[in-house]
């Protein structure tokens, strides 16, 4: 974690009513600041071409029972002069405990402006610009007239030039597990009753306009813009909610969702901006505000990438560097890990997660397991845990997932039951002891897990005695999970106290040196850097919708534009038996090729890459040829060059792995295929690899011929190209071993 | 805890629509059960006169938006048969580990009611009926179609037979700590706003005829009817809404509350009963929904205690023995305690909780304390302590309370600020290791504090290090604290997930052998049955509010009869310089004589005992006489024998100490003063005791002559008569020392 600080004040000087300005370092971002009579505005362009029309900021605050005792009711909107701007510029290179590439460069100018409002109030807006976007954030010093505050909602706007493409997803309290919607901004509306999975397990939306971030956009000129958000800590996630030419006020009620507990919050008291101006939303509590803030504290900052070359939004650290730094003071616990779990088969519906069909519901405290039936279905078996443990030493994977281990898999979703888990008791035909003692023996972790239901106060009863539990029997990583509403009813899972939820179990992780990686959690903004123990997140419709109807070609041509911005995602790929009908009764298959999953290990940057198929799959010789890409696969790099990439379209890159000269290059296409022609010139000059090249087959197809693939081997040389066909729906996957 | 079990099922049996009957086993009470149409229906006669009239069972369920995934949504309220009628009877005595009594016996008859609803579900009603009343409950079998349910409302109605004069608070899902209304029942609404104690840190009202249990009533023919609950366990607390003539629904809406979060819960769809009925109305939770349920289940008993005799309210047993027995195996740490502490001078506001005017808010998390400027009127102080300390190791007192111990008192109340305390950490001028030291070597034990300031979770997240800490230093009791709105926002004081919270708590700290004295929690149920290491609760309004304002000297006659029904209260007596101007800025003043205080020690049933006021105050030459019986008395008790009372007006009782012949008698009176006439009928024949009665001396008087007061001695042996007269607002104490 070294790190290096040229930090320096260049200027402070106070200021009238002009625009003050920052730009890049490279001089292509600028951002301009100035007050729209007494209302903040800002506006961010790229090259000399807008970004960002001028866009008011500032935040409405809540009329509070309390205001008369201390909390504040004075909205954060309007009545402000600038009283300071100070411009600062800094420039460090830190190593991160994982990651894409082994130095990143934190690179930015900043500006500073104070903000003094009639009445005595002081709010900073602080902007930081990158040569590749700007984050910015609200800063609420400490002051007597500012101690405690309450948030009806941040008025953030986003004044767009014109009608972009967007790819984005119906704006969710409580779910991210859609198909990203590819339209025109105009178009949102229109699409978006379509575009909600009604059936998910815990759907809030609030506005046929509001969409999540990050949103990754394309202007007509060819500008990418992508809007998300970086350290969301202690505060509510944000949405966007886009004014259209329809919208006749900002949102005050949810919109059909089927979570209607929610009280409509207040309407805005101010005037709706322009057409095609994003506003953000943030997630509410039970009771319908935003967020409850004690000064000195700030907003997660709010993120602009921006570039002309969409490559450029899939390199950038921009969210990275906007987090703090490491706050581990050891990490060296932390590690990449490549696993397989007991998982695949019952997602397809072949096995199950529970034990006992003998009650409709059961009670842990009064339930007792040794005295029940089992049904023979239960998965997570001592004979079938060994089978695959066997199968992670044989292949050279770190760990082995088993879900459904432990008690309380009858009745555990959505049936608002407090009590579903304690994490600590197995089935009885899980000898947890022997298990993980059979594992070591064999140089293989187990990998816990903890499914929550959502039931975060009983979770967080048991978290202590939990993570005992993992430390005793050798566990180091959980795989948790957020299935289902959140109890206590009628809070959401990216609420500011979920949010703070999420970040207590990390923290509390972190104390026994366990490594985190939780499913239906909020969507990541870059904690990682943090919090490096937080090696992987869901948040988003990961390969088991393969088994629920498929997810479309494009989707993972669309991912790593916006939901890895965060950080990177557990999407579990490597499902080479794409049939399912071929070993289960579910009719669903996976909508890639063989070829196209192997190239996700690359494609999908994660430090955590599970080899999700069922070991008899891996092992069968049709496919162990495809499996040995897997097998050589690395999971944690020095370098990383994003060759080729167009949202839901293609992205191609290479990757040097941690410590070696061997790269590997994934390359992923949507349902049209493509030809992709990769330049060797990263390599090292005067050294010769051994390419081997995973590709589909001449008549490969997702739909027809998924799994026609081809493994040829070569030797290569820096400037030579390659030259690869892509089937529809297709990839490929290269390793390039130094000899 | 010995137990006596004479269970023996008599008759069991299928019926038509006739009325069932079960009777106390002295006959004086009989339940009748039958059906009005399909719907359930109950009334309760005591020596043949009405005490409630036929009135309706059942609940309302909420129409959830996981109804069709196997949540139920049809009402358990009509569409019923009966399917079967047990009867049975029941007779045990049982000894509790502290109490009035050495041994309770627990006699009653049983009729378990069984409904079939048309659909195929499934309900029981049960009651158990004892000489002195009432106790019914819902009882929700396993069944496949009956497996999780939400409450919209329980609409349990008690229809009384007429006009009663009742003693009433405010319904309120937050706070009980109002004075006492005294009116007849059609006199609520138009008292209702002015009994509500707007100023509290937390009101919430539901309905201008919303009162809180314990209710007590009297009827015009002289019988005394107390409505309450017992055993609340997983279950939101029960309020009554009175049914009147102006009455046109059900309640659908807060009224006049402070905290307006909670939504409106759907209006009932059943007909309106009669005026002059209650029917019960549950504490919401967030979402305004009033619980969830998972078969097999049952709500709380409902209690009826019944008498022509008011003595028998204060004697009765019943909501004890309704509860389950002791869960815990070991007892042997628990004990009643008399205590003293760091605390009514900071009550008064002479001194403080907090330690430094630094900063407007302090984070924990941020904030130095070891730099931070003392304001010099911090009382939890080294030097402090230790007086308090001396006093009690030179006054036979076990404990010494020490509040504002720990940092975080800054701001600490009603910010909607999670992060409050930690529990852990002492104030710099707290040195938690000496002073453990020091008392323990006084022979003294320091008691713990922790005000949670009702921000739940986050206590929840420090409970277990809290425990630890406590148990670290030999601290073996804490007084918990609940002050201001429950922190997540929307939840209240009294539902169903507070109130596992507070047995969570109890439940923990039975584990470490911790004693819990919960303040502002739910109004107590019993539980101290099941959990003696519940040993006070505060839970309505204690002597605190003599230095805010005052209690009306009537307010000691009503606790016992009420919120004394569901366990003691840690009331904080023995203020005996009553006087606060004396020694302070305060203006307030406490509204009882001397003697007065000196008599709650015994009228106030509590194992648990402060000696409130000062040190200073105690060892004052014109009040250490007085506090010598304060010395003396015992808080645990071998027998207790209820003399006089009348609500209101005035409670005698003896009591014999524990494992010993000594008897105590208090007698508390209101602010007319009366003359008592106490019958030795109680005493050991053929013994002699001398006699300390401490009286209030002839032209005592709460306002204008409190402290007067005469300690006499004499010799008085069985048979005797004891003539004492009781100054307005005063009362009586007397040792009877065996000889």
């Amino acid at each position: 974690m070294n790190k290096t600080f040229l930090s320096t004040a260049l200027l402070a000087y106070s200021l009238a009513a002009a625009a003050q300005t920052v730009s890049s370092p490279d001089g292509n971002v600028v951002v301009a600041f100035s007050l729209d009579g007494s209302r903040p505005q800002y506006a961010v362009t790229y090259k000399g071409r807008d970004v960002i029309l001028p866009s008011h900021l500032g935040l409405e605050l809540a009329r509070d029972k309390h205001a008369s005792r201390g909390l504040d009711e004075t909205d954060l909107m309007d009545g402000f002069t600038v009283a300071g701007v100070k411009l600062d510029t800094f420039d460090e290179t830190w190593q991160p405990v994982w990651g894409e590439t082994r130095d990143i460069r934190n690179h930015y100018n900043e500006m500073a402006v104070t903000l003094a409002q009639t009445g005595g109030r002081t709010m900073v807006v602080r902007f930081r610009v990158f040569d590749d976007g700007v984050g910015f954030r609200y800063e609420f010093p400490q002051q007597k007239d500012l101690v405690y505050f309450l948030i009806q909602d941040e008025r953030t706007e986003f004044r767009m030039t014109g009608d972009h493409t967007a790819w984005w997803l119906p704006g969710d309290y409580d779910t991210q597990e859609q198909m990203t919607q590819e339209s025109r901004l105009s178009e949102i509306r229109s699409r978006f009753h379509d575009a909600v999975n009604w059936g998910n397990s815990s759907v809030a939306v609030f506005s046929p306009t509001g969409v999540q971030t990050s949103l990754q956009m394309r202007t007509a000129d060819g500008l990418y813009i992508n809007l998300h958000e970086a350290a969301c800590v202690d505060y509510a996630t944000m949405h966007l909610e886009l004014v259209d030419a329809q919208t006749k006020a900002l949102t005050t009620k949810l919109e059909g969702s089927s979570n209607a507990y929610t009280p409509a919050p207040a309407p805005s008291r101010f005037p709706l901006p322009p057409a095609m101006t994003f506003v953000s939303h943030l997630t509410p509590d039970a009771t319908g505000l935003k967020g409850a803030m004690q000064t000195p504290c700030q907003s997660p900052w709010r993120t602009i990438i921006v570039s002309d070359d969409a490559r450029d939004m899939l390199s950038s650290n921009l969210i990275l560097n906007l987090n703090e730094p490491c706050a581990l003071d050891d990490v060296s616990w932390i590690h990449p890990t490549k696993y397989c779990g007991v998982w695949w088969e019952m997602i397809v519906g072949k096995s199950n997660w529970h034990y006992t069909d003998d009650q409709p519901s059961v009670k842990l405290a009064d339930f007792d397991y040794s005295r029940a039936t089992p049904h023979g279905r239960h998965a997570a078996n001592n004979e079938k845990v060994r089978r695959y443990i066997d199968f992670a030493a044989a292949n050279g994977l770190d760990e082995v997932l088993v879900e459904g281990w432990n008690v309380g898999w009858e009745d555990w979703a959505n049936m608002w039951k407090r009590d579903v888990f304690d994490f600590v008791t197995p089935y009885p035909d899980f000898d947890i002891a022997a298990l993980n003692d059979y594992a070591h023996s064999r140089g293989v972790k187990l990998m816990m897990h903890h499914e929550t239901s959502s039931s975060t106060q009983n979770y967080e009863q048991h978290l202590e005695d939990a993570y005992q539990l993992m430390n005793r029997y050798g566990y180091d990583a959980v795989k948790s999970g957020y299935v289902g509403d959140i109890i206590p009813r009628g809070d959401h899972h990216y609420s500011q106290s979920m949010n703070n939820h999420y970040l207590y179990c990390i923290r509390q992780a972190a104390k026994h040196h366990v490594m985190v990686n939780a499913h239906e959690a909020v969507r990541p903004t870059g904690l990682c850097r943090t919090y490096p123990n937080l090696v992987g997140n869901e948040s988003a419709r990961g390969t088991e919708y393969e088994a629920f109807g498929g997810n479309r070609p494009d989707h993972t041509c669309i991912l790593p534009f916006t939901r890895l911005q965060g950080g990177p995602m557990d999407y579990t790929p490597g499902i080479l038996e794409t049939q399912l009908s071929t070993w289960s009764s579910n009719t669903s298959w996976v909508r890639t090729t063989v070829a196209g999953q192997l190239a996700l290990y690359v494609t999908m940057y994660s430090p955590l890459q599970m080899a999700a198929d069922l070991p008899e799959h891996y092992e069968r010789p049709d496919l162990a040829p495809a499996f040995q890409f897997i097998r050589d696969v690395a999971c944690d790099w020095d370098d990383s060059r994003y060759l080729e990439a167009e949202p839901a379209d293609y992205i191609t890159v290479a990757r040097r792995a941690k410590g070696s000269d061997n790269w590997f290059i994934g390359g992923k296409c949507d349902e049209n295929g493509r030809r992709a022609a990769i330049r060797l010139d990263f390599l090292d000059a005067g050294r010769t690899y051994e390419a081997t090249i995973y590709a589909d087959a001449k008549d490969a197809h997702y739909e027809t011929n998924p799994k026609a693939f081809t493994v040829t081997k070569k030797k290569v040389k820096r400037g030579d190209t390659l030259k690869l066909t892509e089937a529809p729906g297709g990839g490929f996957a290269v390793s390039l071993m130094a000899k």
